[in-house]
């Protein structure tokens, strides 16, 4: 095969998963990857442990750095570096260096759109407060950390509360502050079921966590050296000295868009298993794709490491000329706070009524391990499968140390087609430091059964 | 439907799943359990935590009492009450009370063995010195604790390095004793492949346990009070005030061969997918039952208590009319040495090349959360997989706190007929505190694909 040039637009986990499997797989292949912040390869998911203190180093949270791909892989990775437009026709893009804000085209064979996504900014007055941030890059988490340790708030607010609120309600309890949550939805966690998303309410609450459902963040105030003060929704005003945004990210498909490649009705870049979008020679991977829900059948657009890396896996096999494709995904998440584990997998009730599908469930309150042995906790699963053959269609799980990670045994059950009778004799593990003779998603699915 | 009665011989977890399950279904009918010992329905796994006082009440391995099930449930559940003949012409059975050694005739409408299995309890010199334990009844674990309590050994010797010589282990080094092991085979843990096993045997060594493999227990000495003080291999002699025999089970049929019911190959009963046994109105279930193992798609000998809560639950459907079936095992096993987690599931490298089965494999080596988070350990997974297709067949997973539970997505995925392939792009759940972004089975299977 020829050599050829690949170049990448996005330097973290998509990114670089491509392009480190092109070069295994092509040792003489050109590889450029564009990354407009200082970083590559980083983990996004650590930045709230980050700004808690129970990941102390910034640096362990970057996997590797551009000089490692550069010296072990022969990668090079130009950080500052953003691509402000494509050119599918001549096969260029355009690149301009951030520090000296000169441009240049570049040519390529094969590119990998791995833009990923940005934190939902919401236009309202004084968002652009210091002392305000919504986390997604390491840069962001950086200075966020750095806010905390130079103007030490006792009161914070964070607005969202999903996946990143909670996590970050942990991370500034840790530091000493009052935390408050507000959300303009009637429950909190908004992919789980109401009925599960309650026991978290209560726990958060009596973490001493507040928490104000239903209340939209109209407003932020600052004081005279611009720094927040205080938030404002339509029922009350809070003060606050930082004020964390956690309300959803949106992909980054503006550049694709603007090149003419197709997106979804999700927003992100349509792509077939192979990762290929509507242009010939052009790849997207990561946040900015969308990936294909294997229960619904419908493209979604879903911001998550996990299927970050196995996009840029395959986008990066089939780029190198191998055969790769992904299959989709079921909707798996997984959190904590502090000793609350919850996940959840496939459809939730609600998911499924909107589906209109058929479906039964259950919920079950049982013990993460034998109940006799030292350190046995709680653990509620709820479990839901078709009507009709009893097929598993999702889970959702909240319970304490060791019970969310059991939600793979479930995502494997739904890919495998197995119906909750399988799931009831299913060979799983058993030993009193383990679990219970009958593992808490085995009683579960003995209620539907 | 008539009432009818189920009389069920053998009263742990088998018989009163079953048990449980018909009386649920068939409020009127009459159900009567003999039990030899002295206790119904308790966690032998547990047995030696109780004894390293993880687990201080022997009450709470007691899952249900005789007098909780005659109240709550109208079974009569009587200890110490020895079945000592079937016949299953005239469709009773004779009993013997333990305490009076008086005998009756018993009818049945529907017989349940669920006989269990009993350690295997070698035929040598010394062998009944007092100290010398084989632990199998939640008796015989009470009566271990006491001589521990009462007699204060220094020194222990298992023989037999199998999961419950490692629980003993532990338990032995807890309450401050030296522990030795001996073993026949030329590694220890016989379910796993040598290259994992040596990984547990030198965990054992570092934690101070004496391990002699390819030596074989050869007599047992007594003091003159006739409690044990020494025994022999044929290579040394070692002290010991406590010797532990865990060196297998095997069923108890003798019953049941008697009766003239038919025994598989492996000594067990033979059963159907129903439980149901080579006599009519007759069932077995439990460890003196034959599992099928899914992917042998051979009858085994099983003793676990999972299985038996399984196959106790299918007899109990089948007897009261409703339908059931007991699809199989794949072999699943887990326990732990102190800090060291040990799982396996499906065809070990050795079973694989028996069965003469063309196979893959790859072991990998990596962290159990993510690595840079607090508590993150060390994980090693083996991965088989068939040759051709890439159809996972089995893992064995060794290492620190939340390792070894990841074994139950692989018996799901084998459950699945899931390849390597499938199992990469598994849609499984991260977040730093619970997994590195590629689970480690992903990474085994990713060397597979």
């Amino acid at each position: 095969m020829d050599k050829k040039k690949l170049v990448v637009i996005g330097g973290d986990a998509a990114g670089m998963s491509a392009a480190s499997k092109v070069r295994r797989a092509q040792p003489d292949w050109e590889i450029v990857v564009y990354e407009r912040s200082p970083h590559t390869s980083y983990a996004a998911c650590g930045i709230p442990y980050y700004i808690g203190g129970m990941v102390e180093e910034e640096n362990s949270l970057i996997a590797r750095s551009p000089e490692t791909f550069l010296k072990k892989h022969q990668i090079l990775a130009l950080t500052h570096h953003e691509v402000i437009k494509i050119d599918t026709q001549k096969k260029c893009v355009l690149v301009k260096e951030l520090a000296t804000q000169q441009t240049d085209w570049q040519t390529y064979d094969h590119l990998l759109i791995a833009t990923g996504a940005s934190p939902i900014h919401p236009n309202l007055p004084g968002v652009q407060s210091q002392g305000v941030f919504s986390l997604s890059t390491l840069e962001s988490g950086i200075l966020a950390k750095r806010y905390v340790t130079a103007n030490r708030p006792k009161r914070a607010v964070i607005v969202g509360a999903g996946y990143i609120g909670l996590e970050m309600a942990e991370a500034l309890l840790e530091q000493g502050m009052h935390v408050s949550m507000i959300d303009r939805n009637d429950q909190i966690m908004g992919t789980l079921d109401k009925d599960m998303a309650t026991r978290v309410y209560d726990y958060l609450q009596e973490q001493g966590v507040q928490l104000f459902l239903e209340e939209t963040l109209l407003a932020i105030h600052s004081d005279a050296s611009h720094k927040v003060c205080r938030v404002e929704t339509e029922k009350r005003t809070l003060d606050a000295e930082l004020v964390i945004l956690g309300i959803g990210v949106r992909p980054n498909t503006e550049l694709a868009a603007a090149a003419g490649i197709q997106l979804c009705d999700s927003g992100a870049i349509a792509v077939n298993e192979r990762m290929e979008t509507s242009e010939k020679d052009v790849w997207a991977a990561g946040d900015c794709a969308s990936s294909k829900h294997l229960i619904k059948n419908q493209d979604i657009f879903i911001s998550l490491g996990t299927v970050a890396n196995k996009q840029g896996l395959v986008a990066g096999t089939v780029i190198a000329g191998e055969k790769a494709s992904f299959p989709g995904v079921v909707g798996t998440a997984i959190t904590r706070f502090q000793d609350m584990e919850i996940a959840r997998t496939g459809l939730s009730e609600i998911e499924a009524v909107a589906l209109g599908m058929a479906y039964r469930k259950a919920t079950i309150e049982s013990s993460t391990i034998a109940r006799y042995f030292p350190g046995s906790g709680k653990i509620a699963v709820k479990l839901i499968c078709r009507a009709d053959n009893g097929l598993v269609l999702g889970a959702q799980i909240i319970g304490s140390k060791g019970a969310a990670k059991r939600i793979d045994t479930v995502v494997a059950v739904i890919k495998g087609n197995l119906s909750v009778q399988d799931l009831v004799y299913l060979d799983l593990a058993y030993a009193p430091p383990f679990s219970g003779v009958w593992d808490p998603i085995q009683i579960a699915a003995r209620q539907l059964s």
